[in-house]
């Protein structure tokens, strides 16, 4: 299996919500379907795909149980200034997020905070001097 | 906040377990840290890396109670041929993972299956044929 990671899918409760927290972050929809059938948003990000969908439609599909919450996965998003993650919390804030650890320094040398979206997706906002958001918006690691 | 993802860290029980089981799809570890203030494995993969940290660190890290189990996040690896979602998903059984959903045809259009690593992380291997898998494996929705 090659190193490389296609599509990561959010279970959430309202795709339509969901989808406008998102969009109120600065995202726009590049694909879906919206009719009787179902509701999934595609976001194409540098590389892959961010999709949304029915959680329990997303459990069913998995083929898992669902014990509610937090699954032990948090998404990051790095930005080239600490005061840019300050302004994303802010927005995310703004959004509907929760604000489950501020901005500030963090061990690494960086500076980044967490938050937390409608259905509890968590994502770190963080400045890493050690990497590189590239003009294509892909990071890499040196 | 501009539309792109740059990081997705999977919360595990064992770093060293959990990195055995990629390496043993096929997949290196890029950058990390295993001494004796941590362990995470940082893997490149096109447009942004995957990461692999203890899951209760992550949970601190992220400021969040964490329920244990599955959080309504599953991972898709696409692939172009049905042939090759059959192959990754055996691959994946023979590291370790159990199958959740055997390979078979969507109601998409498409061919796929999933399986769960051995910390409860879902991946779906599929075949889009209305998406396009690059030369560079960066995955587009056209």
């Amino acid at each position: 299996m090659e190193q490389r990671l296609s599509v990561i899918t959010l279970g959430v409760a309202d795709v339509s919500r969901a989808q406008a927290f998102y969009e109120a972050l600065g995202w726009h929809v590049d694909a879906g379907i919206d009719d009787e059938t179902d509701h999934i948003a595609f976001f194409q990000v540098p590389g892959f795909i961010v999709s949304l969908w029915d959680r329990a439609k997303l459990a069913g599909d998995s083929a898992v149980q669902d014990p509610g919450g937090w699954g032990g996965v948090t998404l990051a998003h790095c930005v080239p200034s600490p005061e840019e993650v300050d302004a994303a919390l802010d927005q995310a804030r703004a959004a509907g997020a929760a604000i489950s650890r501020p901005g500030g320094k963090t061990p690494w040398g960086g500076y980044s905070g967490v938050f937390v979206d409608p259905d509890g997706h968590t994502w770190e906002v963080a400045h890493n001097p050690s990497w590189t958001v590239n003009e294509d918006g892909a990071t890499t690691l040196t």
